[in-house]
């Protein structure tokens, strides 16, 4: 069975993205026509995932630089970047965008067509590194073990099969596919909307859980390890990733369950000396008061609804990365 | 401003209750005119809470026994039991009213009468039970601090002030009410919906926060103590609360914050030597995958939804009982 995919040139050269808020009731594909499409894409979640992220942003300037020189590459990627603040691969991408743009045009070279290879070399590469990951995390998991993972950093997330999802993918195409815990991710329950949808489309067994089970299940003894997405990770090995993602890690940790961290070169900041230095985006306390336009909680009351939060590199077991399978304190060396 | 109440008996003698499941948009109250309303009504979670299934279902069986004897309180109260098999409470008070319609049948008493004055018995210890744990509590907040709870064991959950709430609505009362951190708690979502309405309603100050939430919320440092309700309470010290209490304990544990269970001694439950021995409730799956009629997972996914969490006794500060306030290892003497 295949694996979904998320974006695509379309025919007319525009920016096509499966709508990831409608899922798992509708399969629907929009047409961005414009750098304010891509943007509000981005913003509303329509495109999510670090990885895909930066493809579609890319894709989105590329798309852009048909109408215009330099000046307006570097005022879209600016546009671009204030969409969302944690995720790294976004700014990554828009640098690189923006360089290549001054580059060819120092050159007196086709911008437009400069950046058209350039965003399709970003998701190309990005295909190559999910591909990477997923040979490389494959050996991680214990043999007849069920895997843990939170949020999504599948195939929905990237241009590939995915990050934490790619060993398990890997796994499947050989036969040999571990059972998969989906906690559902609240508030916007990307685990049961995403991860479970492109898992069971692609025949991977998956059991749906509520975010407050996870360390109950944990505590069953048949989970082999933990696996995750990572939407920055620290010089120091500290990383932020999807808000739950912290407490995944304590349950994994108090269980001696193994967590792994898998994620493309583009998302390792080491501007970042640590966890303290990641900017964490708060996002409107509607995404948890209510719910398909109805009220769930009381009225008159606060809320704190952080997107992201921050575990601490001594919880790690190693980072999978496209450079090889890391210990935190490798990362530094590594990348620098 | 008032603390919500969630019981009470009607004019004609049937039992009135708040129907919780449709809190916060609506406060509706039911009559319910038989043991089967009764039944159904503890068993959809209209009524919920172990001490307010106790009290309810105690009234139940009291209302019931105006129309026959005591085989049919004996039926009554098997009927009832087998409602919901985690809260210890629940066949507890059972157990009382079975007794007490024994011991009065045998001495020719009127058993309606009896059994009406016991439902009464069982309310009025388990108010004042929560104005002891309210009490003794009180002190264990830390001034000027922020407290942390889960699901709901409030006055929503009891026949007086509640338990886990106890304290927050006894320093409210004196002018020095804490803020306290609601967790959602999904799938029912019986913090957003019932914790927060019944605390803003009393003019605490609360703020939500989806469960994943709450080990990064642990980590900002101002929150001064976990205080969470029990369903049951092993003789170890282990105990059985709403699931995603476990996840809080651990997160309480690296943070260095208390974590206190408060409840009545009805909860323990000396017959469990550990939390081995207590059973733990399975609902539904569409609990977690649909959401007002909309389906929020994938088709074709497994769902794991267990309503209880058993966390270790290692993992308590203390336990706040009306008989006072004991390490894990003075439970079994004290109630032995």
């Amino acid at each position: 069975m295949p694996i979904p995919q998320p974006i695509a040139w379309s025919p007319t050269g525009t920016v096509r993205v499966l709508d990831q808020t409608l899922l798992p009731g509708e399969e629907r594909y929009l047409d961005l026509d414009s750098l304010a499409a891509v943007g509000e894409a981005i913003r509303a979640l329509r495109v999510r995932g670090a990885p895909l992220i930066g493809i579609a942003a890319a894709m989105g300037i590329a798309m852009d630089a048909a109408h215009g020189d330099v000046e307006r590459v570097r005022q879209a990627c600016a546009f671009l970047g204030a969409t969302r603040p944690t995720a790294v691969n976004l700014h990554w991408a828009l640098r690189r965008m923006e360089r290549r743009a001054e580059t060819v045009s120092a050159s007196g070279g086709d911008v437009a067509r400069a950046l058209r290879e350039e965003a399709q070399a970003i998701w190309d590469e990005d295909r190559a590194m999910c591909d990477r990951i997923g040979e490389l995390g494959a050996p991680l998991i214990p043999s007849g073990t069920t895997v843990c993972t939170i949020c999504n950093a599948g195939a929905l997330a990237t241009g590939g099969i995915g990050t934490a999802l790619a060993p398990i993918y890997n796994l499947q195409r050989r036969g040999k596919g571990p059972s998969v815990i989906v906690p559902e991710t609240r508030p916007l329950l990307q685990g049961s909307r995403l991860t479970a949808w492109e898992l069971s489309r692609a025949g991977v067994r998956c059991t749906v859980i509520a975010d407050g089970m996870i360390a109950s299940r944990l505590r069953r003894g048949d989970v082999g390890c933990a696996m995750v997405g990572a939407d920055r990770i620290a010089a120091n090995g500290d990383f932020a990733n999807k808000v739950g993602t912290y407490a995944l890690a304590l349950a994994a940790r108090a269980h001696g369950v193994p967590l792994y961290v898998l994620a493309p070169s583009s998302t390792v900041d080491l501007a970042a000396a640590s966890g303290a230095s990641i900017p964490i985006e708060e996002r409107a306390a509607e995404e948890i008061t209510v719910w398909h336009g109805q009220r769930v909680a009381a009225d008159r009351v606060e809320v704190w609804n952080p997107a992201f939060d921050v575990t601490p590199a001594e919880l790690v077991t190693a980072f999978v990365t496209d450079r090889g399978v890391l210990a935190p304190d490798e990362l530094a060396r590594t990348f620098d």
